[in-house]
Order: C-alpha cells, then sequence, then structure tokens
C-alpha cells in the first residue's frame, strides 16, 4: 500500500514560509504515524487554524459584541459552553488513518467528513488482519447488550486467536489465489484465470485492514471524538479516538481543555433528575427525593452512581 | 433477523385514509420484498410526495412566474433539464435493503441519506453470504482498472465458487462458535465462553450480508442512481439500482421520464469537444476537427464512440 | 402569492386510502394554516412515518437485542436520552411558513433541512410587512448583548411603530413603482420602465414577508426546536419554533415527550458543576463546594439560578 | 465592522515554517481585500492544500492503480472528468466576504459550506448599501422571468439611483434613531430609549452590507462558482464568483485548467441531442435530424445557439 511510500520524502522537505496560522507542536508531529493496534496508525497530513482563528471568526459573527471577553481563552469556552458551534467549524484537519473494516465501517457512519479510502475494486489489500491482543479478547457482557464482560481466560485467548488467524489467513490465501497477481516472489500463473478484484476481495474477512484520508472540521471532530472518546464505545475504535484527541490538544489546547471540561466531562441531567438535585440542593433528603421522583429505577441507579457513589 | 417478522402482518393491515399524495401504483409494492442476488432484497417501507409535489415546491419558489409553464411535465422537463435540484428535494422514500456488506460499503458513501443498519455489535447476523452466479464471475478487466472482462469459463466458475463457499462457511462455523449462543438446534455450551459480539464478527468475510433501512430525497436518491444504474458500476451494485429505478419510475413517473431524457440518457461534453461538433456540423470534416482539437486519444476514441460508430 | 391559492381545493379534497403509517391527530390539521405575528403561518403540507417508525427503524439496528426493551415508550424513551439520533431521522415532516425576511435569515442556517423559497428574482413580493404588537417592542438588554430587556413605553411604541410603518410603506412603494407592473387596480404605465425584479427588491426592508416550503427528518426538526423554543432565541422565531413543536407533540407523541423530559427540559452540566453536586449530595456546604470550585462567576450565577433559587 | 482592524497587523506579521502544503501565489494575496462591487469585498483567509494534494488523495483511494496515469495534471483532468469529486474534497479555501444581503440571502443556499455571520442581534450594521453603478441598472427581461434586459437610460438610472438612495438612507437613519447607540459624533441621547438590535434591524433595507467568513471544500466550491459564474446567475453575485474563481486559478491551477475545459465550457446533451448530433455527424441533414427529434421547439432554439449559429 501507499501509505509507507512517500513518509520519509515528506519528513526529510524543508519546510516553507507561509503567512497562515501554524502550530509548532503540531507541525512536530506532522506525517509521522502514530502505530494503532497491531497494524493501524493515525498520521496528521494537514490542517487549518488554530484556537485564535476560533476566536477571529467568533468576532466577526459578534462584532464589537465581543470587546467584553477579555480575553481568547474565556471566548473560546463561553463558545463551547453554550453549544455556538460555527466558530469550531473554521477549523480542519486532515488524517491518513489504517483501520480494521469492521472498525472502518462504524466510523463512516459520521457523515460530515470528507473520505478518500483505498478502494480494493482498483488495487489489491495487503495481508494484514487485526487480532486483538489477549487482554482486549473479552466475553459479551451479561448486562450491556453492545459491550463486553470480563476478559477471556489464556487458554481461551490462545483458541480464539489461533481461530481469527487461521481463518484470515486462509481467507486471504484464496484471495491471493484468485486475483492470480505477481506479488514478491509470486509471479502471475499464466495458466490460471485471474478473477476481476471487485469479486475477489468479497473473500476477505472484517479484520482485514484498510486505509483512507479522513478530513474533517473541528466542531464535527469534536462530536466524534465525544461519542468515541466515550466508554461505551468499542475498545478498538476508542483508542484511534484517544489519539486524535491529543492530536487536537496539542494543535488547539484551549479549545481542547473547553471541550474536556463542558463535554467529555460534562452529563446532561433531565428535567427529572434537576428537580431532584434542586430538591436535595434545597434541604429535602436526596433518597425521599429521588423516591418521589418519576425516574425510571435505571435512571435512578445511574443518578447514584454519577452522584452517590464512591 | 426482523427481515420477514412483520411483512405479513403489514401486507395484511387494512388501509388507512389520507389526506396526503398517494401514489396506487406504489401503494401496491408497498412493504413486498422484490429479491436480489441470491438473498438480498429490495422493498419499499414508505414515501412522501409525488410528482405534483414536485411541481407545488416549484411553483412555491417560482411564484406567478411559472404560470407560464403550461403543465406539470413541462414544468418537471424543464426543472430537471436546468438542474433545479430542491423541488425533487421534497420528494422522500424509504426502503428496506438486505445486501453483502461489501455493497454496502460502497453504498454508504453516498452520504445525504438516513440509515439505520443491523448491528452486529448489539445482534447475530444470519448466516447468509453472497455467492455470485457463474455468469457473473468474469475476469480483471484488461483495460479498466476497476472493471471486469471476460466471464471465466465454467471450470473456473465451479472452482472460485467452491473456495467462497468453503471459506465463508468455515468462517461462518468459527463465528458462532466464538459466539457460543442459542440457536435452531444448538442450545449454548456452558462449559465454554461466549464471546463479545463485537469482536465475533470480524471474522466474517466482506460477502457476508447485513440489512438497513435507507431513506433518501429524490434529488439524492436519482444522483445515486445515475452513478449506480451507470455500465461502470459494480453488477451487484446495478442490480439494486435498477430494481430501485423501477420503483422510482412507478411513483413519480414524470420525474423518472425526465432523469431518463436529460440525466441517464445524456452525456456531457467538453469544451473542446462542443467546438468539434460544431464545426462538424458547419461544415467541417469531423476527423479533421478531431485531429485540429487539443483532445487526447483516449478522448478522441470516446467521441468516436459516443458519436460516430454503430 | 401562492398560498391561499390552494387551501380550499386541498382542503375539499375527500382523502384517499394508504397503508403508510398514518396519524389521524395530524391529518385532521394538514394543511390548516395557523396564524403567526401579524401575517405569517405556519401549515403541515406533509408527513412520513409516526412513532411506531422511530421503533422500527431502532428494531432494524438493534435485532433481538431490543426485545428486552418491553415497549414502544420505553425503547424512545432510551433513544433519546442516550442520543441515539439515526431512528429519528426516519421521519420527515414538510411545512409551509411565511416569516419576515431577518427570521428567515435566521432560520437557513439550519443547514439540514430542504427549502423552496419564494423567489423575488422570478415574482413580486407581497405588500405585507413585519410589524411588532406593541408588548412585543422591548430595549436593547443591559446584560445580554443579543437580548432584549425591558418593554417600551406605549409613547414609544406608538413612535417605533409609526417609523417602521411609514418606511416600509415607502420602500415598498418605490419598489412597485420601480417594478411598473400591472396590480390590482394598477396598469402598467407604458410610458415608464420596468426594472428587473432581482435589482427591485433590494429596496424593500428586512421585515418584508417572504414564504417557503420547508421539509426535515425529525432529529434534525427537534435539534432545530431545541435551540428555538430556548428563551434565548428573539421572540420572532420563537412562535414558530412553539407552534411546530404543539404539530410534532400531535404527530409524534411518544417522541416528543421523550424530548421534552430529556432534551427542552434538561440541562447540561460540567465536569465541575457535577463535582460541586457530588460534593454537596454527599454532606458538604453546597456554598462551600461552589467557593472551592473553579467555576466562574458567572457559572456560579448560573449554577445558583438553576439549583439554589425559586 | 472588524474588516479593517487586524488587516495592516495581518499583513505585517512576518511568515512562519510550515512543512504543510504552500502556494506562493495565494501567500501573495492572502489577507488582502479584492474590492467588489460599491463596497464589498473578498479576501483570502486561509488555505488547505494544492494540486497535489488532490492527486495524493486520489493516489490513496487508487493505490498501485494510478500508476498508470503518468502525471498529475493528467489525473486530475481524469478525475475532473469522470467526475471523481471527493479528491476535491482534500482542499479547503477560507474567505471573508463582505456582500449586500439580498446577494448573502442567495449565496447562503449552497449548504455545504461553514459560515460565519456579522450578527445584527449582537451589534450594529454600518451605514453601507448597494447602489448599482448605471451600467448595471436593467430592465425585466421580456424572455426569462429571472433575467435582465437592456440597460436603463441615463434619466431612468439617475431616477432609480435616487429612490434607491433615499430610501436607503431614510431607513438607516430610523434604524440609528431607534438604536439610539453611541457613534462617531453622535453620543447616547439619555432621554431616548434605545431599542433592541434585533428588533431595529428589521426596518433597514436588503441592499444593506453585511459580511461573513466562508470556507468550503474545493468540489462544493467549483460547484458553487458552475452556478454562478454562469451568465444566468445575477451580476451582483456573477462578480464576487468570478474574483473566488481567480483567487482558485492562482491556488490551484491544474484543477482550475480541468474545472474550465470540463465543466465552465461544457454542456450536456439529452438524449434526443445525442441523436440528432449521431444522426448529423453520420450523414443526415442537421435540420432533418432536428425536425425528426422529439426535442421541443424551446429546445431545438437552443441546440441551433449552441452548434449551428456564430
Amino acid at each position: 500500500m501507499a501509505d509507507r511510500d512517500d513518509l520519509a520524502a515528506l519528513l526529510a522537505a524543508p519546510p516553507t514560509a507561509t503567512r497562515r496560522p501554524t502550530v509548532p507542536a503540531l507541525e512536530d508531529v506532522l506525517f509521522r504515524p502514530f502505530p494503532m493496534l497491531d497494524h493501524g496508525f493515525v498520521r496528521v497530513i494537514d490542517y487549518m487554524g488554530d484556537d485564535a482563528a476560533i476566536v477571529q471568526a467568533a468576532r466577526v459573527s459578534y462584532g464589537a459584541g465581543t470587546r467584553s471577553v477579555s480575553d481568547d481563552r474565556g471566548l473560546i469556552r463561553y463558545l463551547m459552553r453554550h453549544r455556538h458551534s460555527t466558530p469550531f467549524e473554521m477549523c480542519e484537519m486532515k488524517l491518513h488513518i489504517k483501520l480494521p473494516i469492521f472498525i472502518a465501517r462504524q466510523w463512516i457512519r459520521h457523515r460530515t467528513a470528507n473520505v478518500n479510502e483505498y478502494s480494493a475494486r482498483y488495487s489489491i489489500l495487503d495481508r494484514e488482519f487485526y487480532l486483538p491482543s489477549p487482554e482486549h479478547l473479552a466475553l459479551q457482557s451479561s448486562t450491556n447488550r453492545q459491550g463486553r464482560g470480563d476478559v477471556v481466560t489464556s487458554e481461551t485467548a490462545a483458541e480464539v486467536l489461533h481461530l481469527l488467524r487461521r481463518d484470515a489467513e486462509q481467507t486471504y490465501a484464496t484471495y491471493e489465489h484468485l486475483l492470480n497477481d505477481e506479488g514478491p516472489g509470486a509471479p502471475v500463473d499464466p495458466g490460471l484465470p485471474q478473477l476481476a478484484r471487485e469479486l475477489a476481495r468479497m473473500n476477505l474477512t472484517l479484520n482485514t485492514y484498510t486505509q483512507w484520508y479522513w478530513k474533517c472540521d473541528l466542531h464535527n471532530l469534536l462530536h466524534f471524538l465525544s461519542l468515541r472518546i466515550d466508554h461505551h464505545a468499542q475498545y478498538e475504535i476508542r483508542v484511534y479516538a484517544e489519539q486524535i484527541g491529543a492530536l487536537v490538544a496539542s494543535w488547539v489546547p484551549l479549545a481542547w481543555e473547553a471541550f474536556r471540561d463542558y463535554r467529555l466531562g460534562a452529563s446532561t441531567l433531565s428535567a427529572a433528575e434537576i428537580a431532584v438535585v434542586r430538591a436535595a440542593l434545597t434541604g429535602q433528603d436526596v433518597e425521599a427525593a429521588l423516591a418521589a421522583s418519576p425516574l425510571s429505577a435505571r435512571e435512578k441507579r445511574e443518578f447514584r452512581a454519577r452522584f452517590l457513589e464512591g
């Protein structure tokens, strides 16, 4: 695949001069792949804007009205707190990502990004497939239908990994056989057919790696991260989201700090939950207030977990 | 899966009265699955609007200005010809589609639709995978990097199908083993672990069937169809597009006729091609005009195929 | 304009039979204009889906996984609470709205809807402009740069309305003069020019009424309503949002109830605010907790208003 | 307004070093306002990507499959010709634009951009309104309901401009009176009320200038330009589109050349028109072919204008 082709050249090229906003901390890691899972990576290809660009766009909207907000940090926190999303749309990040296909299928559901994915109609996918490390092989959760429970034993892990590897190797060998394309040490067999690539690919398993360029504005990127950094997100996409979060933190540190305080660490209370908190903060016993509320049993459990338990 | 659960009930339910635009030809096929490939289908779940709704929306925009267009057909053709897209956005169709995952991955690239896909994090995918019929097993095209060439011989077809079936059956058997879930005649083995569904699914091949609800406005639906009915589209998505096209034709016949004349059967000429046609239509020899043009060799070939050859 | 043309015909037409989901409470008000401000209105032109359609789409996604959620209401509340947005995208509402241009400019910032607006390039705008009723003429707020403060005195109101009416009448008279188009009792003056409509319109004031068809899926409609029903929204858009909210409540009552509980009446607490609530609910004095928190003075004021004050 | 505040500082600031793609021709005009109409401007605030970034994204998609396309120019022309839109989405441009409100209302209909507009709820609009130059004051077209015909006489122009200026000055004076805000040489009158800004603005005419930051990816920007550079577009938006086109040409010259050849200068032929061209190019008389075709009278006129007339 193309992912290693130009890296050395890009890293070696001398910088050029620009009058655009530039973020040295992000320039330092530009083009550098951060390894993810067993064969994946994330790397920043380009970016537009910085914390000051958010402020600049907000000041166009609000004109003289923003003079009273004393500084950039205060304005960015105000915008984040009150969900003024458009100024954050004025920054943009372009990433090159390599990831297993079953994760790519989750990721692509976020429709507000621009994507160029490696095409297995045109080209041949590498022999690379995701095998979890044993500590990430978990049982089906008994309480959460879309979640994981306990980690499997080491014997189970060994068996699972054996099966996953065996099947991925076999399906990939079939894929290569059907393609009958030249490869390292594998010339075309002139006596055999070359099946169309767009057909042969159907035999690959969903843990095969693909890659894409993915470009997103900061507002929609933060929305993506808020969903995918969440502990309900599948581990295999969460690690990507956490790495991208670290890159965003070095790119727009003020926006990231505001995002962490007002979004990632925040929690939305329903009308009924607010009533319970009000009652409890103005003198009523919290358990009595919970008992008197219309909250469901599940909501009460969640309330206690959030506010009352260690 | 849920695809057969409610069908009989839906088909048996008595109709209700509405003052909304209703299209009897589409009502006749509502909820009815049209089989696609070996296990897939398309069926209409709901729709909004009709040909008259397109006209009605256009008349809001253009007010008294549309009085001169004598009839609905003329106005719809005018709108299509001049790429006035917004009146077509006023109609909406909701489909239930069952399709192989590698086709779903192409399909989802159209970002302007609403989608609810069956989740293999929550639920278990059925043992259904796409195996092409022999006449659709083709060699890699030697001239088009993303296309198919000749159909394979019957011996090759038999071998290819044997390999695809063998691998799909094996990977699905592994999936079931890892899930260790109860099934028809297959109780849970209490001595074995139940791997998390979100993990086990990675072992499935890309020809496994998935399904989704897919809702799209008519403008974006026609754009999707123009790309996927095209002969460059992969056969396995083209059959879906053709079936949906037939449904659209029964739903909004005037819009479909205009689409066929001005979009599907249309062709865009570059500035240089227009100059060649002008020259040829005003007296010059067409080959001389081609020779004098800046068209590339490939563009000249395409020009001849379009206008000069049988 | 076209807004009254077909109403009688639509209301008089007999209903037709459909197998699509139908909502009698919404059928009852279909096509009927609800007056807004002094010359505006909102009316429902069409709709797709109902509460059951939300559930149906969710069940496709979650398959057998939703069996444990006992009923439709519980599932819809679960979806709303956990911000599962895609099932709500499966319903659609089409409205015909007449509104002042300065409000249309706010409204159009919501980009996920389909719009056909009356075109003043093609057609002539009616002599209708918004004049607030005296109780909605308010002073600039001294505390909120984008808000209103006290209502003006009746003398001031009379003067303001005099000026607004005078200027709107004069600019509209100029508009008519420049157009020199035939009208009721006003034939074309053959000795005078007819200025292009696309130019003459620039002389109209921003309180002139325009109208459009506006179609939006339920998820994005609720997002629009959450911003525009809010008390920070400008009064002149809020009245439209409240009327649309009432229509949504009669269309999808379960979704509306969930929206009211988990979105309209909800409140998001920042990480620091959660810490204060936790401290206060587990024994600490709330004022001491606030004093120890990193909340800004403004955030503390808002916290007290939300949880401690009448 | 904010438009002149920081310009000198931005232009004077020293460049910084970046490893991102940089386009010297665009750096040269960065931040510099290009005057438009009588008070408007366009200026580039930021950009992401260049011609090579388009190629780079395409090569991720097509992998080794693009090796056969010998050079960047050929690949970009291929992508444009075959409407491969996603690689062009990988470039982004951010503009600061000042424009009359009635043009802003046309512009905002393009929904795929990011926008921060000056808010007249927060701040006070300047006393600036568009008055066309006499050579752009035209009569309503007698053949095109949304177009302009002949330019008016100089006497008419003088009268039209007098009326437009008179009304704009009067409505702005009323606006200032209602606001009663401090200004240059105009202190607040403590005896008079200060009407809420969100209300006072409704008295302004549609030729008042507003401004915004507008950010768009290259694919959608080219789509916008193809509609707004067209001779059917209103003059007052076309001048902006032409200026932005010149900026795009200096930014991504290969993409611009391809766009000019395959989009701006191109023309789409319907199925029936293709049949006429085929017949005429293979020996039939073109008028006989036209007569035998199902083309409408209007389509025949357009065909002759395109291919047969000077």
